[in-house]
């Protein structure tokens, strides 16, 4: 099993498609679109300068929204999961 | 629903006109001119570092403007929004 | 009207008229000149790590020093404004 | 032995092959692939600002993901090794 | 009258004739050279985190060093002042 | 003698023989490899922002593993040293 | 008197002599050579977060390395000065 280190989450990642106009990418005015993904697997948090340990704010299963550009990419067992830190998680859809 | 994490906000944007003369964009002296949303939803605030959560100041139908090179554009349900940042709104429209 | 977040400050901008000899912009040593106006409104003030809420040092009606290139541009029912934060007012004329 | 300092960790890293086609290296979406490794020796953890020590998250023998930038590359006793702080640890396989 | 904000101080600045040879102005191995000036007002100081003001270490009259490349040039009812932060001033000539 | 300052190490250092094939330096992918010294003085420590003075975690006799760009060459009585920051020191060797 | 600022110190510098073989200085390994000062007078040191004031731990007439590329330069009454902060200085001789 994976289990990530820190605020960092565990996501099965289903990307976007691009919104491409005759094959060509439109960057739609240099704003990152984020892409959604479940969690996986979250790690015990951060840690405060005054010692406390903050859980993330999200759990396994939940569908996420997360920063196109944030994260590390990971193969584990044959499957893709993508590894990126709670501050990079956008939203949570319900 | 679209919940947004930390001190993020979830606005309808409105982007304005640019203002243009004969085609050309104006640049009007370097400053960014931000731009005016509806503001959607409201995340559950940001930590400080003694562990307090701070409320976002902005609440569900606050009329903003907004930083307008901040957020990351969202599509969900057909509908387009723009996640931001608290930091990222300037003032509200009473 | 206007409602500035944070240590934001609302001004109603009087730019000082540029200094040129024959219509060439005089520099005058890389430093920054910063412009004249007057409070209109001024937000709750920042929060401090310790969960304080510091109030801005300015009030409406004050005629203030603000640094050149700071702040946002807004256009607000037929009138143009400056949203600054509270950190790039550099005096009060009294 | 090799004792790591602060909050670094040493690892036996396990390079995993670059994904080539006909020799050409893949950027795969300008993403950091981790690579593995296992846990050789931990430092004594790093300090918070209010004195307290925070011991290292992982322990000798565990089989971790780095990020692939991270580190010094060190040689002892006729071995490899590398010495990344624990920040750079992404995730613990068990 | 010129009141500067937060640990700005109001100097009247008088600035170090460029020793040159030929015209040519010697940089003199890329360290700045400050210039003298006269503390005409102080601000109230900084405010520290824990929200205790810090007074400013300087008062009106001192005669001070301050760092070439520092602060706002302003010119107020006919006269020149230079705005600069309390960290800019070097040292006070007795 | 030398006493260096704050959370700096006096180290003589051992340079590691540049690894090279015919003359070339071989790069290694970019990471540094740390080089080899033994400890000759430490300073007192660096102060936390509470005050706390923390010892540094290393004592002369020590050999050490240092970051390769760290530290300022010294030449003192005839030999040369190197003064590094605690933080730049990667590991003791035992 | 030259009463230095925060964490300050005035050094009489007595800069080392470029090594250079035929005229041609050289680098060594892109690392700094600190040059040798007395220290001639030191400021009251620099406030803590929490409000505490901290001494700069030399005094007059301590000889110190220092950091080649620090510092301020100050004519004074005829004689040259140079102006650091404290942690610009590397060690005392003693």
């Amino acid at each position: 099993m994976l289990k990530p280190l820190g605020d960092r989450v565990v996501l099965k990642a289903q990307e976007n498609e691009e919104q491409t106009v005759g094959g060509i990418v439109l960057a739609s005015n240099a704003k990152d679109k984020p892409t959604t993904g479940e969690v996986v697997a979250v790690g015990e948090g951060r840690m405060l300068d005054n010692g406390t340990k903050v859980p993330v704010s999200v759990k396994k299963g939940d569908k996420v929204l997360f920063d196109k550009y944030a994260g590390n990419e990971v193969e584990y067992e044959g499957q893709k999961y993508l590894v990126v830190h709670e501050k990079d998680l956008v939203a949570v859809l319900d």
